[in-house]
C-alpha cells in the first residue's frame, strides 16, 4: 500500500499513523525525504484501505495494494451471472425487468404484467412502499400489494422486484420477491442493506442520485460483506441542472462498472428520462454502454396512477423497446433472456452461475 | 388553487382529474381555451396540493391555494423557538453544538464537553451509529457511545445529540439524547424520519447533500405530521464539482429558510468545510445569512480519531468561533445562549416556547 | 403568448408591461382575478419571447405562442442535412470527424489522417487554436497549424474541422477550414458567434459542460440570426461531481434535441470520456440516443502530445468503433456516410440539401 | 517536483518523459520500484507544472515544486491592495461597487449613482455590452453606454466599472472604465482576457459559473502572465440543481482565496440571490467569509429595465447593506472605504499600495 500524508504533520500524528500500520501488519517506510510518501509493505486485507482512509494524516492512497475488496473484478474472472427466475443477468446474458412504479391495483397489475411478459420482460417490478418526498402522496399500498405482486407471479409467471424501505419489513418483502429493490434515496441506508442482505435473496440495488461510483461500489460491498453474493447495480440518473430530462443518466459509469466489477449491471432508463419520449432512447444507449438489462416503468393508463405516471411508457411502446434491445444485445453477441413457454418455468437455473432459490 | 395542464390532454385524462377535483370538494373551472389552465375554488386541506402534483396529467401547480403545509409561516406568525437543555433556536436565540463527530473515547469526550462548554457551546454532539460509506470503516461505538454520551450529560450539564440510523434503535437513543439527529444521508429515510418523530424528543434534521429545499421541507413535514412540533433545519453543505471545500454551503437556502418557515435553521459548517481552516468563515457566513445556530465537530486531537478527524477544529479555535458568534449575533439584536451555572441548568424551560421534557 | 406574473405587482409594473404588450402588437387579457395570468393575443414574432423574459414582472412563459426561434423544428419539417465535402449530418445520414486534439506535427497529421479515412472518417479534426486553462501550456501552432491542415486536405481529401477562439482570427480560420468550430468555452462568446456565423461556413456548435439546452439552443439561434442556417449540435458531457469519467455524456439531451430542432446533432465522446476505454461504450451510447455523426480524438502516440493524450483513441481502436458505428445505424435504416474513392471527392453535393461551398 | 505516473506506461512514454523532464533542466529519479513516482529535482519555472500537467503520461502533480505562479502568494507575503479612484481592495479594506445590471438611459443611470455615493459606494458598475443567452435580449447601448458612464463619473466622481465582451472592443471600454469587468460567461475567452490585461487597468475578473477555484486561479495567471498585476477576484455563485437561488454562493471559495492568492477577492451577491431579498444576507455571508468588497445591482424601478430587473436591490435597501457592510467589517477592524468629499477626489492614491491612473 502507498500512502500520501498531508505535509508538515506533527510526531505524534506520524506516530500514530505509524503505530497503526504496525499493527495491521505493515512494514513502513517513507520513500521522500519531506515524509509524505509512506509505503506499507505486506499482506493486506479487504479493510486495510477504509482503516488508513479514516485518519486525518493521510490525504490520498495512492495505491491500495492486492487485497481486495469483494466487489473488485480480479483479472481473468469472468462476470457473475445472476439468475432471477427466468431472468439472466451478466455473461453476455440480458433481461428486462418491467412494470408500475407502483402497484395501485390489482386488474391492472395483471394487465400489466402479461403484456410486459408477451413482449420479452422477465420479471415484473412495482412498488409496495414508495418514497415518497411528501408525506402527503401516496406511500404505496404495502402488505397489500405484496399480496398482489404474489398472485400476479403465481398467474404469469413473472418473477417479481420489489422496494423495501425498513428494515422491519424486510422479511414480508423477501417472502413476496424474487429480488430485493433497495431504492436511491435508500443506498445509503446502511442498516436496511444489511438486513436486505441477510434475507437471502438477489438485490437489486440503485445508485443514489448523487453517489459517487466509489460510494456506489461501497454500497455493494455492505451486501457482500453480509455474505450475500448476489447483488445486480442499476444505474437510474444523477441529478442535474438542466430539465430536459429528469436525471442525467451515467451512461459511462455503466461502462465503468463492467470493467472494474464482476456483479452485473443494469439501467433504469424510466427515472433518468422523467418522460416517455426518453425512455426507448436512453434504453438503448444503456445497453450498448454494456448494461445486462433494464427495469422500466410501464402503465397503459398513467393518468389514473399516483406515482411516476408521467414517466410510464405505454405497453406497445415496451413491446418496440424491447425488439429494438434484442437486436442490440444480437449485434454484441450478447442475448436478451426471454420468458419461456409456462412449463419451461421451473427448469430455469442454470449450472454454471449463481442460483437463485425460488 | 391554479393547475397548469398538460397540452393535448385525451378525454380520459382530463376526466380522472376533474372526479378528483370532485372528490376533494373544489369547484373545478378552465380558464384558457386550450384547457391548460385549471382553476379550482373551495377550501383546500394541507394534503392537496400532493394529490394534485401526483398526477400525470398536471404540469405544474401555479398556485397551491391557503391550505397550508404545517412547516410554512403564515403572515405575522412568529418563529419557534426550541428549546433544547440550556440551548435555544430561534425568534432571535441562537446555540452552539459541539463535540466529536463521534464518540470514540470517553476521556476525551468529557475533555472536549469541558472545553465546548467553557467556550459557550450548550449541546454536546457526538455520533454513536455513524453512517459510513465503507463496511469497514469505524461504525460507532453503538449503545456503549450512548452510555458514554449519558455520563458526561450527568457531569458537565450539556444536553446530548446524536445522531440514529435504524428505526430499530430510536428508542435507545431517544432515551439517551436531548435532540435527535437525522443525517444528511438518512434524510429520504422516511420510516426513520416517522419513527424519530413519534420519539417525542426534538429533531436535528440535516439537509441531503443533494435535496432542494422543497425536499428538505417536505422531510420536515413528515415529521411535523406526527405530531412532533419541534424541528431544527440543518443545512450542512450540497455536493459539488470542485475540491475546494468538501460540500458547497448554501447560505441562500439559510436565508430563504427563515423566510418562508417558523422552524428554527441551523448551520453545520464542518461538514461543509472538510478542513478546520474553513470552519470559522463557514460558521460566520452561516451566522449572518440567518442561522440561529451551529453545529461544529471539535476535537484536539484529530489524528487519533476515526471519523472525520481532518475537519474537526481544535478546542481554542472553537473558543474563537463561539467569541465570533456572539459578536455576529449582538450586532443583529440576537443573542447567543450560553451555558448557566450548574445550578441554573434545571430551570431553563422558558414559557413563551415549546418546551424540552428533559 | 401566456404570461405567469408575479403577484402582488404595483400599478406601475403592470402598466410598464401592458405597454409593451400593446407596443409589440398584442391584446392584453388577465384570465384571473389576482392578474397573475395575462394572455397576449395576436401574432408574435421570433423575438417576443426574450422581449417579456427579460420583464422583472414576468415569472414565467408558460405558452410562448406560435411565433417560433429559427432553431424550432415546425410539425411536419424534416431534418436538415447538412453537408461538409463528403460528410453528411442529419435526415438519416450520420458522419465521422477524428483527429488529434490539437494539430502539433504535420508528419503525425497526415498518418492520422490517412488512418481514420481508412476507417471511415470523411473530416478531420485538429486545433489550432487551444483553449487551455493555464497560460503556460500548449496554445495551439496557430496559423502553422491551419497551413498543414491545408495540405493535409489536399493530400488526403478530408475536409477540415478547427476551432476558433478570437473572432480577429474568423477569417483565417474559414479560410483554412470546411467546417468551423466553436468550442465549449466559447458557447458564450457572443461575438464570436456572430463572427462566425458570418464567414458562412458550416459551424459545429459545442455545448458548455453546463449550459443548458435552452442557452445551447439560443447560441445556435445566435448563429442562425445572421443568416447561416448550416449549425451542427454537438454535445460533449456535463460537468459532474464524480471523476469516473471526465465529463457526464448527457444522451438525454441528444434526444431530446433530435425532437426539438431540424438542426443535426453530434456527440464528442472524447471530451465526456476522458480516457480512452470510455470512448467506445460513448460513441455507441450517443449514436443510439440520436446522433448524426461522431467526433474522436484519435491518435497513435499519445505520449508525445501536449494537449489530452490521456483520452485519445488508438487509430486501431478507431477502426472498431467505426465498424460499430456503421452497424448500430445500420440497424436504425440510417447510413454512415463513407469516404469515396479520390475522384468521387469533387461531386458530392446532394441536391435536396443545402449546400456546402468547397 | 514529484509526479505520479500512471501504471504500466511503455518505455515510449517513460522515455519521452525523462527527456521532457531533463530539457527543463531537472535530475529524475524514481522514488518506487513500481516507476509510478517520479521525483525532479531542480530549480523550476512557473509554467513547469502546466508542461507536466500536459502530458499523458502524469497522472497527477503530487508536488509542485518551488516555482511558483504568479497569483500564489507566498509565505509572508502581504495582500495586494488595488487602488481604483477612491475605492481600495485588499489588506484590510474593502469597496463598495452598484450600479445597475445595464446602462439603459442616462437619468436614471445619474440617480442611481447619486444614491449609492451617497450610501457609500466608490465605484459605479453598469454594462454597455451585455452577454445575454438570446439574441434578441438586450445587448446593451454599446458605445453610447459608454459616453453615459464617462458623464456620470465626471459628474459624481464615481469610478466606473464595466465589463468588454469582445477583444476589438477592449480599447474603448478601457478608456471609459477604471476597472474593466471579465463577466462569468468570459471566463475563458483567453484571447479576451490577454487583450484586457494589456489594456493596462485594473480587471474585475468574474469566475464562471462552472469553474473549479484553479480554473479561475489559472484566468487571472493569464492576465498577471501579460504584465497587468492589478486583477480583482469576483465570486459570483455557482449553477446548482435548486431554483431557490439563481446561483449557488461559494463562500468557502471567498476564505480558500483569501489563504492562497495575494489578489483581492470581492462577491457579486446578486447574480447569487437573482432575487432582491437574498442580496443582503449573501452580502453579509460573503464580507465575513473574507471578501474586500462587494459588486451589488441596484435599481429604483426594476420593472422598467431590460436586464436583470428582478435581482435588483432598491436603492433603499443598498443603503441597508451599506451599513451592515460598515458594521460586519469593523467588527474584524477591516475598514470599508467611503467615497471623499468631491475635492478629495483627485489626491486619493495611496502610497503603499500599487495605484491606479485614472
Ligand atoms: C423509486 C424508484 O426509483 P429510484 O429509487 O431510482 O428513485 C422506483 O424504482 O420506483
Ligand atoms: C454524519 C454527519 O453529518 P451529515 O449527516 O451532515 O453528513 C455528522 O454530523 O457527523
Ligand atoms: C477543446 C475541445 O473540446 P471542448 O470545447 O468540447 O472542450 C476540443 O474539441 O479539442
Ligand atoms: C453579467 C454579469 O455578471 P456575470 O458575468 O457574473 O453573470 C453582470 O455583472 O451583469
Ligand atoms: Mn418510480
Ligand atoms: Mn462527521
Ligand atoms: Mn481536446
Ligand atoms: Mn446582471
Amino acid at each position: 500500500m502507498l500512502l500520501r500524508l498531508y505535509e508538515n504533520l506533527s510526531a505524534d500524528q506520524l506516530e500514530s499513523l505509524i503505530r497503526l500500520a504496525r499493527e495491521l501488519g505493515y512494514g513502513p517506510r517513507f520513500l521522500d525525504d519531506k515524509r509524505q510518501l509512506l509505503e506499507l509493505t505486506g499482506e493486506g486485507a479487504a479493510d486495510h484501505r477504509a482503516r488508513f482512509e479514516e485518519r486525518a494524516a493521510v490525504r490520498q492512497i495512492l495505491d491500495g495494494g492486492t487485497a481486495r475488496e469483494l466487489h473488485r473484478r480480479t483479472p481473468g474472472q469472468g462476470e457473475l451471472v445472476v439468475a432471477v427466475r427466468e431472468a439472466r443477468f451478466g455473461g453476455g446474458q440480458a433481461s428486462l425487468i418491467a412494470g408500475p412504479c407502483a402497484v395501485e391495483n390489482e386488474e391492472r397489475l395483471l394487465e400489466i404484467a402479461h403484456a410486459v411478459r408477451a413482449s420479452g420482460a422477465t420479471l415484473l417490478r412495482g412498488g409496495s412502499y414508495k418514497p415518497r418526498s411528501s408525506p402527503y402522496a401516496f406511500q404505496g399500498l404495502g402488505g397489500a400489494a405484496l399480496g398482489m405482486l404474489a398472485r400476479v407471479r403465481a398467474e404469469t409467471g413473472l418473477g417479481i422486484v420489489t422496494e423495501v424501505l425498513d428494515p422491519r419489513d424486510v422479511d414480508a418483502v423477501a417472502e413476496a420477491a424474487d429480488m430485493i429493490q433497495v431504492g436511491a434515496r435508500s443506498m445509503t441506508n446502511f442498516p436496511l442493506l444489511r438486513e436486505v442482505a441477510r434475507a437471502g435473496k438477489p438485490v437489486l440495488l440503485k445508485r443514489h442520485f448523487a453517489a459517487t461510483v466509489a460510494e456506489f461500489l461501497s454500497a455493494a460491498e455492505t451486501i457482500l460483506d453480509q455474505g450475500n453474493e448476489r447483488v445486480i447495480l442499476c444505474e437510474r440518473g444523477l441529478r442535474g441542472f438542466d430539465g430536459v430530462s429528469r436525471n442525467l443518466l451515467d451512461v459511462a459509469a455503466v461502462a465503468h462498472l463492467k470493467m472494474v466489477t464482476h456483479l452485473p449491471v443494469i439501467v433504469d432508463p424510466s427515472h433518468a428520462a422523467g418522460r416517455p419520449e426518453l425512455v426507448r432512447p436512453l434504453s438503448r444507449a444503456g445497453l450498448v454502454a454494456g448494461a445486462d438489462g433494464l427495469m422500466v416503468e410501464v402503465h397503459p393508463a398513467p393518468w389514473e396512477v399516483r406515482s411516476d405516471g408521467e414517466q410510464a411508457l405505454h405497453p406497445d411502446d415496451f413491446a418496440l423497446l424491447a425488439r429494438e434491445a434484442g437486436a442490440l444485445l444480437a449485434l454484441e453477441d450478447r442475448q436478451l433472456c426471454l420468458p419461456g413457454s409456462p412449463d419451461r418455468r421451473d427448469r430455469d437455473s442454470s449450472p454454471n452461475s449463481l442460483e437463485n432459490t425460488p
